[in-house]
């Protein structure tokens, strides 16, 4: 079989994910999970994709600019999370999702990564990509739970990652359902609704999955309860963390860089749990698609 | 091509389905439709399955009874919804969903309809087991959403209907994540957080299915914004509204038998829409599996 992993290193995680992969789908083996019980769950942010910025957060400053309202990367720091907020009310409420869905394509089409100078919808990690196709091609369901909104994401991602839309989950606002000038739509709110981090996240999974996955990846603490959701399957499980230690081809951090949240859990659980550490310096040849 | 639609009688609604199904499956077609955006939303209880006692309460009072706080449909019906909320959050709450999951399966295994004297399994409609295999074998995909919880639900429901468990939206309570002593579990808490009905359904279709629908069944008021959703679609779309008129061999009425919800909007509206209205008397020569 030709390698399909030809972005990442030889060394442990790569044959850990081998050896999963190759035994879970071994019909002979006692290890053997059906199809429909092959389901992986990926966070987004940090772990398929750059986080630094927020791909949402970079559309979120650039909507409100263009809303006569603009706020600073810098400002939005010193906010903290409740300036994250009102940024969010400001630039993904009182909105088609329709419209909003237009307004997101429009932006990913024509913004570029400040660092990378390259689109954010190709600063996603070509690992992963591999990964994903790998899983897909022995029979996976592959789903992504984001802490990052699911009408933000399902306007490009799915796509760039190969799922169906509704296999992308994330945070989400109230919605109102209503009879418009053009017929029926759905106006987006400015609540929050659902934060789908942390605790959320295998929540999410069972009511829009409705299936305990075999395999999760994540980067932060906020990854820590879906990881240990998987390692609690009565299946053979693998649990991945992406540990960004790569400051030259990416960045090398453990504390979110805008909301603070850590790895000291998720990186502790692992070395407990026997997770495998992905270390992006090491572990991977190449970071970004060509 | 063998007539897949073989418990319904020759007449309007059967031949609306063939050719709306054969228009939009002929890649010569201006109609035509991909199989990625063939996507058919059904309600539940009183569309695919007789609601007369609703299956989920009929669990809810065995399950009171057997919680040492019996009540009778009666107690239930002059409480009204108040009444039916107290009784869903002391059978539905404070429990696993592991735990809730196998109660629903073993209940389901032994109860009967106190009526028909059959398995809840079996009180659901033979026409559209027939319609929801006519639309798989032509690319479509089918999701069930129901005023009714998506818990109870998966618990049975995706085996009689032949979709995942995913592919069943319903109403959801609030869920705890927590680390219990066998392990991570999802606790189920006493309230609800998602009504799925009315309005919450072209939301809910809009959250999980991500795509809009060009089919959608339904039989009373609380159906009508997915039908109008459904209708709204930019692609030729199919809107169905079962007519309970069959006293004989179901029940024939126009208000829901519990909570009250009507008919005469959907009815209305498809008058003005040209909708297909089902006569369950006239257009069904069998209800129920054999």
């Amino acid at each position: 079989m030709p390698d399909q992993l030809t972005s990442w290193n030889d060394g442990s995680p790569k044959a850990v994910i081998l050896d999963f992969v190759a035994a879970v789908t071994d019909s002979g083996s006692r290890e053997f999970v059906p199809e429909v019980a092959r389901v992986a769950v990926f966070d987004n942010d940090g772990t398929l994709a750059c986080e630094n910025p927020y791909t949402q957060l970079a559309f979120a400053l650039a909507r409100a600019a263009e809303l006569g309202r603009p706020t600073t990367a810098e400002e939005l720091k010193s906010g903290g999370l409740p300036a994250v907020l009102e940024l969010l009310e400001l630039t993904h409420g009182s909105i088609t999702t329709d419209e909003f869905d237009a307004a997101v394509k429009t932006w990913i089409g024509a913004a570029q990564h400040p660092r990378f100078a390259r689109p954010y919808t190709t600063t996603v990690y070509q690992p992963m990509l591999e990964l994903l196709a790998l899983l897909q091609d022995n029979g996976f369901t592959n789903w992504i739970v984001s802490g990052g909104g699911t009408d933000f994401m399902r306007a490009w991602a799915p796509e760039i990652f190969g799922i169906a839309p509704h296999q992308l989950i994330g945070s989400s606002g109230n919605v109102m359902f209503q009879i418009g000038d053009a017929g029926p739509e759905l106006l987006k709110g400015t609540g929050l609704a659902i934060l789908d981090d942390g605790p959320q996240k295998p929540i999410s999974i069972h009511q829009y999955v409705a299936q305990r996955p075999i395999l999760a990846a994540g980067n932060t603490d906020g990854d820590l309860p879906m990881l240990q959701w998987t390692a609690a399957s009565p299946h053979r499980s693998l649990e991945l963390v992406i540990h960004h230690t790569d400051g030259d081809r990416e960045f090398a951090y453990d504390t979110d860089p805008l909301l603070g949240s850590g790895t000291g859990k998720v990186l502790a659980a692992a070395a407990d749990g026997k997770w495998s550490v992905v270390d992006m310096a090491s572990d991977w040849a190449v970071v970004f698609p060509a």
